[in-house]
């Protein structure tokens, strides 16, 4: 175990994790305002919208205008998503955006040929035409995502040798010329981590790659995630993505296959600063913030601080707060 | 760090706090199979109802006809609490109920006021009568419990100290003829608990307390209960009460000096087994106790591992189940 870290940063995923799994269309100046309010929070980095097809996603064809809506707050990362070099065209193009480059890796051959239609073998060769398009762009490669490093629905366990398997490959490719990238990773993208499967993927990982900084992706689908938040936290991790409100996943779809909700960002920062953990964020307007998201979606959803209240009214003596 | 424990054994919660929490009435004969069902997945310890006044919890005025419906099984402890004489009285003569007594202490003198109309000092020597109660009754004395070891909503932070010097008057009582209280419990009751305040708790337990059994009751308010969980399971904890389906309080009721959610049953079960560590539990059974106590509520409750299903389908290769 190493000492917690003295900051955390959080990448803020909601609002496109949360308005893409959702079946309902969300009024666009609502879905500004939930990225504007994450922003004047102190959210350093927000998902705004993914570049995907219109017709595969249709609650992201309005993603130029949704970008164009922002109220940009200086020092805000708005980052969006796109899977092939179209969606990348696309997102060049929109307003107030921060291009960030990535590689993405699956540990699973199923999970690949569902996402990508090849094996992945194939998608981490294909991995390498990013790299310069990326230079020809000038935008900085920022990260290597491994999807499913823990579990995969359709391939069941993830060994952890996959795992390290896929961070010597990315530790080949960083020592080619021109070829830097600062951080990777590890994404439990179907729910299978537990506090002891993290611990081991993410000593394999810093074995084989010292120098890049590791950071998580992590689902509460099984209940698990603040615990895998807080075992990654004992081994030094100060880099996760989250949503807002718990957004990105219907835990009572009852339909097991779906996506399921990331943990769930002021859970995770109300941890951080009960642990002495400083993260930038203002707790207090994150939860307004989540309260916003539970009234565009319309549904209780499943973030618990914002439907408790943090300690600091209590604290104060303020009881009831 | 102590190492994980090999064995862990769940104390359920469900049908007295769920049911006592929620507002409806919920027919006798699903409380009873609610309770059936939860024996049948391999819980040990099943708190049933509590005998308190009907008119201040009509909810469970009908407590020894709920005793009465069960169907016992073998090696099972149906308990009740009570809070008073006249509750002691009535649990005595319920159905396939198993007696245990237990010693009620505060850190809160307000919190204790609020529950009992004293202070947290003269509950503490009102202990002491239930102590020549119980052994004329033939009951033996089995736990203690500090109540809002870690924070509460009237009086803020509660130092470690307090609780220190709660576990030196227990050591001192247990040093007095005819008395081994060989539990004491750490309770979270409303929900100020986290990993770090669960360590430093246990530790000064245990330092004055070494040999007795310590086990924890966690509250998921604030969405650290699988983290505190996690943490006390690497102090060596082996014994925690929890809610099937995380039932005891609603998440989504916005008001937070309510009664918060005990930690969900079939989550930590599943944490343990992923861990490997043993329950005694049949987690599919178990989950399908939570459905049917989301069926009986009528509402989505908080647990997780019950709508997304465990691991255990595609660890077979069966994706979707």
């Amino acid at each position: 175990m190493t000492s917690l870290p003295k900051f955390v940063e959080f990448h803020e995923e909601g609002p496109r994790e949360g308005f893409q799994f959702e079946r309902g269309r969300f009024p666009l100046e609502q879905r500004a305002a939930l990225v504007d309010a994450l922003a004047l929070a102190g959210l350093p980095q927000i998902q705004v919208a993914s570049f995907v097809h219109p017709g595969k996603v249709p609650q992201m064809a309005d993603a130029e205008a949704l970008f164009a809506s922002l109220t940009p707050r200086p020092g805000v990362k708005y980052t969006g998503l796109w899977l092939n070099a179209r969606g990348f065209e696309r997102a060049r193009e929109a307003a107030h955006i921060t291009l960030t480059g990535s590689l993405n890796f699956y540990t699973s051959d199923a999970f690949s040929r569902m996402n990508n239609n090849c094996s992945a073998a194939e998608m981490r060769e294909a991995q390498r035409d990013w790299i310069p398009r990326y230079e020809e762009a000038g935008v900085p490669l920022d990260a290597a995502y491994i999807m499913t490093a823990f579990g995969c629905n359709f391939e069941g366990e993830i060994p952890v040798a996959k795992v390290t398997e896929l961070a010597r490959w990315i530790a080949a490719l960083n020592t080619e010329p021109g070829v830097a990238i600062p951080k990777l990773y590890l994404c439990d993208t179907v729910g299978w981590a537990n506090p002891d499967s993290v611990r081991r993927r993410v000593d394999a990982v810093k074995s084989v790659l010292p120098d890049v900084r590791v950071g998580l992706h992590l689902h509460d689908t099984r209940g698990l995630g603040a615990a895998n938040f807080h075992a990654a936290l004992q081994m030094g991790i100060d880099l996760f993505d989250s949503s807002v409100a718990g957004l990105g996943g219907c835990p009572f779809c009852g339909h097991s296959t779906q996506a399921a909700g990331n943990i769930c960002t002021e859970d995770m920062v109300f941890l951080c600063h009960e642990l002495g953990i400083e993260t930038g964020i203002d707790l207090e307007a994150l939860i307004e913030a989540a309260q916003l998201a539970e009234r565009i979606i319309g549904r209780p959803l499943g973030g618990r601080v914002m439907h408790a209240g943090s300690l600091q009214g209590f604290r104060r003596g303020r009881p009831g707060a």
